[in-house]
């Protein structure tokens, strides 16, 4: 029943956010629900009969399929978000980029120790954030389950990141 | 078929973002997927059986229940960004705060002329912010069926600003 060919509705801006880059913007797929119905169950596949109590996406563009997710699974959503945005009690995580450094902060009592947490974005790319979520998951005692992103970026080597983790994706690039 | 009582998994936060707010932080309700199913359904409820072609969410919390509309609504989800986070063409818009000024982002090609769209937000304050997003929606040829909250925070008068439209939210304060 794959109707819909996902990579049609996932659009190349190319240097976009900065020259070189050739972003994937997820938004056609979005918008076009039958397509996006697929997905979901795409990703859904990608778990199968796992137990999920979390499932954590990451700012923003995790966020979509990320409660579609846990919607499904029957499992709470926890966002991870920039710093200063979410309101609580927070531990965050700080890590490299290739100029710089960024900063992942989640909410202390979003996880209790022992819960079975998906980690949901969008796209793995270096693996850099996804590996601090990884860091934030753990510092609450959550255990990862799986790591399950829309699409991998395969040369950028993001998987190699997180090698100890069973990591899965709709699409491959 | 109200089994809880939604105001509990709404936590206050006092002076957040800034002294003198009361923050309502619904990061609780998405982590409890019981509550959170049935906030969706009060949603939904709200909409009823209005035709929707499109959910436009607000960046960042309206992407939580925005999703999950469009879904069970069958409907595309069109984003709402900050600028700089929408790759492709935009339409933007800027308004008024308190003091200064913000910019929302909408795709061009997110909404088509006479789709029936549904606007979504978590909370609904001065209404700046869902006024902005109205004339957005308005500048593509979407025709707003209705403005959508989780909850209205009353003595803000947001709804003044969009007295023209159908308001409608599951919880008020």
């Amino acid at each position: 029943m794959k109707t819909f060919n996902l990579e049609e509705y996932i659009r190349d801006v190319k240097d976009f956010p900065k020259e070189g880059v050739l972003f994937k913007d997820i938004t056609p797929l979005l918008n076009h629900p039958q397509a996006s119905e697929q997905c979901l169950q795409e990703l859904l596949d990608l778990i199968g009969d796992l137990k999920i109590d979390k499932v954590v996406g990451i700012e923003s563009r995790g966020f979509f399929y990320g409660t579609l997710l846990a919607k499904e699974l029957n499992a709470g959503f926890v966002p991870v978000r920039k710093p200063g945005k979410l309101p609580y009690n927070t531990n965050s995580e700080t890590y490299d980029l290739e100029y710089g450094t960024d900063t992942l902060e989640i909410h202390k009592d979003a996880i209790k120790k022992g819960d079975k947490v998906l980690l949901h974005d969008d796209v793995l790319a270096t693996g850099g954030t996804a590996k601090a979520v990884v860091n934030l998951i753990e510092s609450l005692g959550g255990e990862i389950v799986q790591c399950n992103f829309l699409m991998i970026i395969g040369f950028l080597k993001g998987s190699e990141k997180l090698k100890d983790y069973n990591v899965a994706s709709v699409l491959s690039y």
